[in-house]
């Protein structure tokens, strides 16, 4: 059997299942099992009875007959019975062997603890592929090597295959981390939280089972609410979009990329190896698949808490209990920065709270109960909030006060927040040396609450629901392919100019090839002699643009090969004249093209990604890029409302409306542009670069006035 | 006797001293004891004793013989003992009269818990100056009204005078906040993260001692290391800012300010009433001052933490010691991110390292010890970066590995850490429900380590304290002040604008005042007819400008009252005659000026504010204020350090550098224009807004070329 490729895989619900050995074994190898206290063949063993394992458990040793107790084979071919998964715990020169005979033995899964591969340099390499051939040989699926394993709390299984010390209670949040540290504080967090885990994987190497393929079954697992990601870059970019695109709506995915700073970067290659990074494009691709991005995992952990109770808001309109002044204000500015709005109440509600609350209450939004207000002053401020239509969250701040019965109050916000009608976060703060607070803690927190030790904490991770809404209710559509494309001809341009060997299209190639793809471009005409620049300079129309053209000269209006505003044949004539004398290249023609005056200079580009779509630029052309550094990227293909933020997002935006009485441009136009540059890179992968600076936009039009290709 | 405003206070020693008896009372008066369990006249009570206030106390109860066991007394005039400081917990209508009681009693502090002032509307106020009075005449300083209290946890007093709940361990941070609420959370994280406490202050409605006092008071405290402040806005931000900028050199402050949203300030206005907040102001406060600003309380406790046990670094040169991979990715972006650095290690260094470390070490910076690596191993790193000339800090993950002798470790780092050498933060990855690793951490908390549970918070917090750093080292200089100012002119003008009943100056007034403080001026006339504007545009030199200029003319060039680039006595005459006809004024006249093209067009302005000094705003004209508000500003006065600073951090700022073959602007003569303009605005108090707009600037010069001024 020919093990097939990640990306010709398509069929995922075949991988689920495949995986299912992996995380829901129902017997576990553990080959390299050891007797010696602390080493990981021991701590493994140690760790899957500790947590309970539900399956059977076989430590392979070839010396001992038995490893903490429980009897041991000396192979895995002694073991009278079938196994889902192996662990491999062995030195890394024996791995492609073992491999082979887990094959034989019908092994559907097997973890590589064991480190000394690709990590490693060329030998290791070596070692990876070798042990890898085998795998697809035989159809093994490989978890790392050098990797830590996974966890699932699932009580039906109870897999603790991994060699950490954190032991999660049952819960709905799942972790892919290709960081065992990383991933292992992460998990230590949820615990810490009181955060429930549902599964855990760290995949080291990541040899064959890639972070896609483990988001993918999280995404498949009605059991995993939210999904915390860690990486360092992505092996594969494309199969991690489709994928991630697909989960991001049915759930969410938190996600973190460490990296993100040169130095950064550099300190992630000296642990993890060679990992084919695509590292400017990470925010990028989170942002185009939905991912909640995220540059601190502290309030990762923290928002996973809300993620793993509450339900998620239908807007961003939040109503406010408060019994303190302060943390209200603190958290009001939080949730108003979050792009969070707090309506006003309705009459009605201010009717009823103006019955039921103290006369020393506030009644607006937030609502004040004050530090004496009790359980039912709570309750009726949660029952109006939760009946607002106007009011899709809630935010409560308690602070347990020594003059009321807190008790009480917790279980009026716990019965509120068990109708699971709108989301609630609570910063909730108390004292948790005092055993009466200790109380009212637990009657918050076994009612889901998800408790908040400071108010911006709480705020943001209302604010973090509330994003997640808008990013599954964000479409951005598929990307439009227009027709009448000459794609045919584009070919033929794109050939013509590797036969002659270029890296830069000459200009008419340049603008032919835009042209195929309807690109507008302003009117040319390419000539090489002084005649033929004045009869093309006639048949455009005064005034013209000429431009020197060469293979030799690619920066040109640096080096004076470009002439503007040319009002009459005398000025083309002399122009013309000057140019060959300068540019005395054998090649030397002139590019002749309207002159358009006016309009606002705009720019676009792409430049290639490996094993990622093209990267698409907009901006406003000269200073804005130049020195603001004003432009937006998206990964290709862009579709129209994607091009329409790229208008929407830069910071000068405005100026596209018109400023200080100038016309504004016509935006449809340029949208246009950006979506038919689009469609041309993605049809044609050897563009390594283009940039159409300047496209000139004007109130009723743009075009193209300038370009670059280089393939 | 007559109480001295706080603004007239010079002597700040002596400030310190009369605060004495509020954070160190030697006894204390309860007006109000109360038997009532959870009544705030019992609770203090309660928590003087159970916190062992080593002084005396004295209940003050009409009724009762004792309180909680304790001799009480009908009226202060009863006990036979001096007073330091009394609570006051009674209906605020009687206040006024207790006050006046304690004043003849000689009580020297008072600490009015009783709400019912003047956060209560009208008639609260008039309570609250009718007490306060008497106080002045007495000499009594209050605290609050409506307020909480002080805590000062000096083992010497363990004065807990207030009614929360929380009991912290003594230590170095001291903590001001307005709003109690936010106060008692930090006040309970502090404790949560076992960071001790100095002493503790929240005072309302702040009638008398201000949050300044506070501050001044903390920063002459030798027992305080760190101040922690929160605030809604300032009461008397000039006064504010002379302590904090007193005390900011001497130990850091941080700061959070809440009500940053415009719908967080209506919250806070909500709860604390009309507090005279100079909103837009707080952050520029906190700059000039060198206070570290924060805008997540969360952090901002965290960070405390290091400077409660941490020397400051000297530079930003830090070294990462790591025993696990991922972890030192994220710290190493947001060290980056907080402007530090990772120098390569030295030849020296990296030869012990090679002999120290386990084979599979990483030797660099980051230096990864790997997860096997032991005490020996840390101490190693540790010495090393210790000794390295390039390292000022030292950032280290530690997650608690279970194949390694964790408690060593710990000692080591605590050992290292002791020598107070060089700043440590550690990031200690473990997992506290396991016995074993209680004990490490106890030893790692014993030992003064500021521990953490996750890298980006751990370099956040070493990030602060380079911040500080640079505070403490950054010398803005005293604001210059320039010599032949012609300043009685200047008065004349401003006299004879107000005589006029003139909002905004003329034109001529406008640049003539600013000729008296040599701000330079493109040259000028002023002409009422047709010839006289001729023979002015003839002494200026062609080619002018010519501005048409009567009181009704405010936005002239918006209505056509401007005309540039005249170039000939022909074009002048036209100009004015049609001028004339459109502008049917009786006091129109024609502003005549210098026509220079080219050159940058810059804008400052100044807008005043209530209780501070005016702002000085600086940025790029035209299009980049319009839409990009890319501007800067500043509190008056602006020293040259803070000009130059404000050219230099525009986004726009390499405009003034020259971009795309331009030339750059004269900076000095920009910087010192800022500088003249700060001067006038800070002699005349009058000018309520003044824009300069635009400053002209070219390679060798800058003057202004058009002006506004409003009084």
């Amino acid at each position: 059997m020919n093990y097939p490729e990640a990306k010709e895989r398509k069929e995922k619900s075949k991988v689920v299942h495949e995986l299912d050995s992996l995380f829901k074994p129902k017997s576990i190898a553990i080959i390299g099992a050891s007797s010696k206290e602390l080493s990981i063949g021991n701590v493994i063993l140690k760790n899957l009875v500790h947590f309970g394992y539900t399956g059977k458990i076989y430590p392979i040793n070839p010396k001992e007959p038995e490893v903490r107790g429980i009897k041991a084979y000396p192979t895995i071919f002694d073991v009278p019975d079938n196994i889902d998964l192996a662990h491999v715990i062995i030195p890394s020169k024996f791995v492609p062997q073992i491999i082979e005979d887990c094959g034989k033995k019908g092994i559907k899964s097997v973890i590589i603890n064991s480190a000394g591969f690709s990590e490693m340099g060329e030998e290791g390499m070596a070692l990876q592929k070798s042990f890898l051939a085998k795998a697809k040989e035989y159809g093994v699926r490989i978890f790392g090597p050098n990797c830590q394993g996974i966890i699932n709390c699932d009580p039906e299984y109870n897999a603790y295959c991994d060699f950490t010390f954190t032991f999660p209670k049952p819960g709905s949040i799942s972790i892919v981390a290709l960081s065992g540290g990383v991933g292992a504080f992460i998990m230590q967090s949820l615990f810490d939280l009181e955060i429930g885990m549902r599964m855990y994987a760290s995949n080291g190497n990541a040899c064959d089972i890639s972070i896609s393929d483990v988001v993918n079954y999280y995404g498949e697992d009605e059991g995993t609410k939210a999904i915390i990601l860690y990486t360092e870059g992505f092996h594969n970019p494309k199969e991690f979009m489709n994928v991630a695109k697909m989960v991001a709506k049915k759930k969410p995915i938190l996600a973190m990329k460490a990296g993100r700073t040169e130095a950064g970067a550099k300190a992630a290659a000296s642990h993890t190896g060679s990992l084919a990074g695509v590292d400017i494009a990470t925010e990028l691709i989170f942002e185009k698949t939905g991912i909640l991005a995220f540059n601190n995992e502290e309030e990762m952990c923290q928002v996973a808490m809300a993620f793993s109770t509450q339900p998620i808001p239908k807007g961003n309109r939040v109503g406010i209990i408060t019994n303190t002044g302060g943390p209200a204000v603190i958290a009001t500015d939080e949730l108003v920065s979050a792009g969070l709005v707090l309506p006003p109440l309705s009459e009605r509600a201010k009717k009823i709270l103006k019955e039921t609350m103290l006369p020393e209450a506030s009644i607006g939004n937030p609502i004040d109960v004050v530090a004496t207000g009790g359980g039912k002053h709570f309750r009726s401020a949660l029952d109006v909030l939760v009946d607002e239509d106007t009011i899709d969250s809630i935010y409560i701040n308690f602070v347990t006060a020594p003059f009321t019965d807190t008790d009480e109050v917790a279980r009026q916000i716990v019965e509120v927040n068990k109708m699971k009608k709108k989301p609630i976060v609570c910063n909730f703060m108390t004292n948790l040396s005092m055993e009466r607070y200790q109380v009212t803690t637990k009657i918050m927190k076994d009612g889901g609450v998800p408790c908040y030790a400071f108010p911006t904490t709480a705020a943001k991770a209302l604010g973090a629901l509330y994003k997640y809404h808008k990013v599954r209710s964000r479409n951005i559509g598929e990307a439009k392919v227009f027709s009448g494309i000459k794609k045919e001809n584009a070919l033929a341009i794109i050939n013509e100019a590797k036969r002659e060997g270029k890296s830069f299209l000459s200009s008419s190639q340049v603008y032919k090839l835009l042209t195929q793809y309807e690109i507008p471009v302003a009117d040319w005409r390419i000539a090489n002699d002084v005649d033929k620049t004045i009869q093309a300079a006639n048949e455009i129309g005064f005034p013209v643009v000429i431009k020197a053209d060469a293979e030799s000269l690619v920066h040109k209006s640096d080096l004076g090969g470009v002439a503007i505003n040319l009002k009459n044949v005398d000025e083309v004539r002399a122009t013309v004249e000057k140019m060959k004398k300068k540019f005395d290249a054998k090649d030397l023609k002139f590019f002749v093209q309207k002159f358009l005056p006016g309009g606002r200079e705009l720019i676009a580009g792409v430049s290639a990604q490996r094993g990622l779509e093209p990267l698409i630029m907009f901006g406003i052309g000269g200073i804005y890029v130049e020195v603001l550094k004003d432009v937006i990227f998206k990964i290709a293909p862009v579709t129209e409302l994607e091009a329409k933020e790229m208008l929407s997002s830069i910071k000068a935006t405005k100026l596209l409306d018109g400023v200080r009485g100038e016309k504004g441009i016509h935006k449809e136009s340029v949208i246009e542009i950006i979506q038919r540059l689009s469609q041309l890179v993605i049809d044609f992968p050897e563009i390594q670069e283009m940039d159409l600076n300047p496209i000139m936009a004007f109130e009723n039009k743009a075009f193209v006035v300038d370009a670059r290709i280089k393939i």
